[in-house]
């Protein structure tokens, strides 16, 4: 199995080290290595990882004993909603693309029209392969499987990465660009960045179609590099689970989303977000105009200003509490969970790298001017909010669901599925002794169905006697349950509920095209136009990662709590 | 235990990223933040760390109950050597640095004294720290310890970051001076770069002490820049180490590292080591020279081209042996070797990646130019070179030692240590019932000390009357278990005694200044000078400190096999 790993692990190294060797050779060489270059590379992958997608699903996941186990944790609705979400708006740009394209044939190459097709397909038929199967414990084919999925993997991350480097190059090309036009005052269009210099020749024809192509491609952009982020991560967990076996004794009782009793948290997290999607339009209307002029900056600011702190004082009102209820740990393995962590401290060090070298760059020029002050202790507040926010995260992703007792004992079986359930889920990840397994998971199937059978006659029995008093111990119990959500977890709910509302705008500000980092100038300046490009380039599409990724974090500990 | 950790890594985290930010703004910006600056910063760390090592070493460690375990994995003799070795030429080279600093005292300031003073007290400590403690499995003050073990690691790395950015530019700047001299065919110093422009008031007087400081100084920075590395990898795995129990079932019966039997190996090896030697003398003097010929950049790389499918011929087929040898795999918990394994992996990636960089920018200029053809396969080879070692090394560090049995047998234990040996590790890593394990722990060795009375007594009387027969037997069975090492041990044993002498010539010529990724300017003009410079500075200290690991654990592969 570990041979498998590190086989599988060593193909996508390669595979990802030589398509960034392109990358990069396409940024810093235009001439010797073109986008076209790239494209047909990423092509050929894309080719490969549907050709295996293709494979899996016709031929592996339909062989006898494919797959015996399914992953309870893995793939959550809302993972593979957005995977859903963000991949129809990824076709979206494509189409758009293909669109610009066919309007500008004249001057373009006919593989801009071919490359966006293939995208297209590759897209449909990932999203619908993971919606079906992200939750696979496959069991047979153990390394061609694994391979499959690093391949699959590093593709995407090949197109992250490119999708990276092509977003921040063009944000660059367009203010450029309205250096451009200001000078001249005519209307210059958006260019395809690196396909050579038809930028001249290649001019939007004054319709509104192209226009609306232009401006969707722009909007739509940042769905694709967390469309692939999402892949990858969904992809990881689904190689981790290659051959795994879990334990039939563990039931998984789905914590339900519900509301009640929760107020204040979204009272006050609409209002952020309220405030925030002013604050957001103002900024957009003046930072993008003619010249940013300081007091916009100085709003923003103030913004984040006010609301960090008290995100990062109810995030640490969270752990306490957290560390109050001393309910137990959940200690199983459980990959999805670890790479949630991993996921969450690693997209922190975009951001928090980023304040620190304002940071330094703000303490050495001159801290004591307003705007100044204002950068330095958003900095300083941003990196404690993104501690405070993981620890909270990570701390309630650790503890053992509520819910799924208070729903047992609802169902009237308490005392059955509390026993079941505090069973230590026992794994065997050995791959031989196959046919006993089977065998074995065959009697107990059987065994379930009798017993459900059994259960099923004795209750038609009773149900007709004890009917009425049935349905009012129902009520009465959710009456008891509703009143007595305890001040705790209602507090974490409301805690974790606001928190979510503000990682979402903090997600859609710098989403769509807020980015003060880079528009205020000051570590520009500082660091030189170059360097702070890179790193900007490096933090900012993690730090909007890190917003998506809690924000689905965040939902669970609201779930569980 | 957990939350420990995690709080000790966060603080880690954020004192590596303050760092780096200083360090990054020294780069980008010389007049905002000046080497001084950052050096500062770092003698603060180092005092820090000073004041806990020595807390460590006056307090904790010697409170009762404080070091009940040890982990007999930790801190193999070979590491602690290479931290003696490396240290000490790191503290030499801060003496040459104080005397050139002291002989152009008129024009440095007297800070330049005073850092290298601090560190060379720091190494000494930190040396001394480790040598003796190393091994500790720490039970009390368990976060003090943590994040007193993570601010250490912090310091260890920042003063990395910055011996290998110092160390590069300096290379730059050498190359620079190189071309100053040959036009004005006078003679110029090396300056000590950042430290403001006074290059052209300090001018090294004709004295040969001079000149030695300077020479030396060139020398010797490579330890220094390895010795921070090994101080980290060792820190670490004390820092997993903390609070962690062992049971006392396991005895660690030691390897011996012996030669007989093994001949083919060691004179490949010798005799590569003195064709390598050959190879980099010519190479440093015809490539430092005028102008760099493509005579001397041919030998090179074909000496290269010649060894390293040799290295990788011979890992396969140790790799195959491991497979066909059948030995039972050590599964155990280990933070040593899981270390062990993630570093060879990732300081791998050093290498991998300028490998792929150089393809693509051959393939993409010209890759049917004799030279450049060369380069192409040498950077082919290195890739598959890099990956069937690391294959071979984490295959061979997962096998169980096989002298540790028959050690065992010699003495005439077998059985009894055998039983104890295949006992499964049991550890527990609960910090709870302190008192009761301490209570156990007692009576265990008490119960040792009288078994060892007891045997003692029995082996007296018998020793009179069987001393002739004990030692013909011994002898025997010497020559018995000589001759029948089996041909799969001797294999595996020329194996890697060989791939060892390969890696320490590997070593060698990058550290002792051939770095031809730069000086064939292939790459440099294909990507651009400061990319493809960012790329060698990322990659060349990795590659370095992969040979010397590899070295590590291949030797660990020799013993055991």
């Amino acid at each position: 199995q570990k041979a498998g790993q590190l086989f599988s692990g060593l193909l996508a190294m390669n595979v990802v080290f030589l398509g960034s060797a392109f990358l990069s050779s396409m940024i810093f060489n235009h001439v010797a290595i073109t986008l076209a270059d790239v494209w047909i590379l990423l092509s050929i992958l894309k080719v490969l990882c549907l050709c295996w997608i293709t494979y899996y699903l016709l031929g592996t996941s339909r062989q006898p004993h494919a797959v015996l186990y399914r992953d309870s944790h893995a793939g959550p609705v809302w993972i593979r909603g957005s995977v859903l979400l963000f991949g129809s708006f990824s076709i979206l740009l494509n189409v758009f693309q293909i669109g610009y394209s066919t309007i500008l044939i004249q001057c373009k190459s006919r593989v801009e029209i071919v490359f966006p097709s293939i995208e297209i397909l590759f897209i449909c038929t990932q999203a619908f392969f993971l919606w079906h199967h992200s939750k696979d414990c496959i069991q047979v084919q153990h390394n061609f499987t694994r391979c499959g999925l690093m391949l699959t993997i590093a593709t995407n991350l090949l197109l992250w990465l490119l999708a990276v480097t092509n977003d921040t190059i063009h944000m660059e090309i367009e203010s450029q660009l309205r250096e451009v036009e200001r000078r001249f005052a005519g209307k210059a269009p958006v260019p395809h960045p690196y396909l050579g210099n038809e930028t001249t020749s290649c001019i939007c024809p004054n319709t509104t179609i192209c226009k609306v192509f232009q401006k969707g491609y722009i909007l739509l952009y940042p769905f694709n590099t967390e469309y692939c982020l999402v892949c990858c991560s969904v992809l990881y967990v689904m190689w981790k689970n290659v051959g795994r076996r879990i334990s039939h004794h563990v039931p998984h009782i789905k914590p339900q989303f519900k509301l009640h009793g929760v107020v204040l948290g979204p009272l006050l997290g609409t209002m952020t977000i309220i405030i925030g999607i002013c604050v957001f339009m103002m900024y957009q209307i003046q930072a993008t105009g003619s010249a940013p002029n300081r007091q916009v900056f100085v709003m923003y600011y103030s913004y984040y200003i006010v609301l960090l702190p008290l995100m990062s004082v109810v995030a640490v009102i969270g752990t306490i509490i957290h560390a109050l209820e001393k309910k137990e740990l959940d200690t199983l393995k459980n990959p999805t969970r670890s790479l949630d962590v991993i996921l969450l401290m690693g997209a922190a060090l975009g951001q928090i790298g980023m304040s620190y070298f304002s940071i330094v760059a703000i303490v050495a020029t001159d801290p004591r001017d307003l705007l100044n002050s204002l950068i330095l202790s958003y900095s300083v507040l941003l990196i404690f909010q993104n501690i405070t926010q993981n620890v909270f995260v990570i701390d309630g992703l650790h503890r053992q669901p509520f819910v799924a007792a208070a729903e047992a004992r609802h169902a009237g079986h308490a005392g059955q599925h509390a026993a079941a359930s505090e069973l230590p889920g026992e794994e065997e990840t050995t791959t031989s002794g196959k046919e006993e397994h089977t065998q074995m998971s065959r009697d107990i199937e059987r065994e379930m169905k009798e017993e459900q059978n059994h259960e099923a006659y004795d209750q038609r029995q009773v149900s007709m006697l004890e009917l009425g008093q049935e349905i009012r111990k129902a009520s009465l119990s959710y009456i008891h349950s509703y009143s007595h959500l305890s001040w705790k977890r209602k507090a974490l709910r409301e805690i974790s509920f606001f928190l979510v509302l503000c990682n979402i705008i903090l997600w859609v500000m710098p989403t769509f095209g807020a980015h003060p980092v880079f528009e205020n100038g000051l570590e520009k300046s500082f660091y030189g136009y170059s360097t702070w490009f890179a790193i900007v380039n490096f933090g900012l599409p993690l730090s909007v990662f890190y917003r998506m990724h809690s924000i689905g974090g965040l939902l669970e500990v609201y779930i569980t709590a």
